[in-house]
């Protein structure tokens, strides 16, 4: 019996519990969802500062990539005093072992001066399980889409 | 002895083989340069079409999602009339599985007719592998970076 109960124990050891994708999909876009709240009510420093990994990189558009969580939250300070960031994710998708997904949507930029829209966006989002089980995010980049003709 | 054993045939069954991350971080990289390689060579047209999911979305910058790799590949037509994209992959990570990863990465566009740099750019890309075992592109994106000023 030794023999193939330690085997067990090993494959028991190695194999961690099933992921119910389809959950950590519905998981991912909520928090996604819950970081553009966060970006509209406390600023996108704030929530990137919040929902990043320590080595984070942000690849933002007309701009070198940044590296580190403080360097990019520091990165939004002046963006945040001209605009407010929100978005709305539109997919992702998550690893069969539940520890690497990504997230795409479509953001926009509001003037806080005028309370008009600045501009329409887009964005790509690499997120990681960290140890505690939480997910934060890994890489993320953002690109500008065209202006909307006014009515 | 039959109980531990169907237990442990089970197990195994839900276990997929170990997965070397490190080799598959090196083949994300390689894959990313040969992807490039065909770019320079062939145009990105071919080399989105030879390296994309049929799903794939792409989020090229001042312009909308492009949904399926026939649309993206159509896409980079009149482009690659005027430019030659190439890049070089920086980082790469792979979800414990081996089912999903990305790279980023920063890129150039050369102007065919005169030769010269036309821009500069990053991308971060979302790779899945397919049932046959070969990693493919879910999702794409780009943006440009500053221009770099004349020497």
């Amino acid at each position: 019996m030794k023999k193939p109960v330690t085997a067990f124990a090993i494959f028991l050891a190695a194999c961690n519990s099933p992921i119910d994708i389809e959950k950590e999909k519905a998981r991912i876009l909520q928090l996604d969802r819950d970081f553009a709240v966060l970006s509209v009510q406390s600023g996108a420093a704030e929530a990137f500062r919040q929902y990043s990994l320590e080595d984070l990189v942000l690849l933002p558009p007309n701009a070198e990539p940044v590296h580190g969580r403080d360097n990019v939250s520091q990165g939004f300070v002046e963006f945040d005093k001209q605009f407010i960031l929100d978005w709305e994710p539109q997919a992702a998708e998550v690893a069969a072992s539940g520890d690497l997904a990504y997230s795409w949507g479509t953001s926009t930029g509001t003037d806080r001066a005028t309370g008009q829209p600045a501009f329409r966006g887009k964005y790509l989002t690499v997120w990681k399980k960290g140890a505690d089980g939480n997910w934060k995010m890994l890489a993320d980049m953002g690109n500008q889409s065209p202006a909307i003709a006014a009515q």
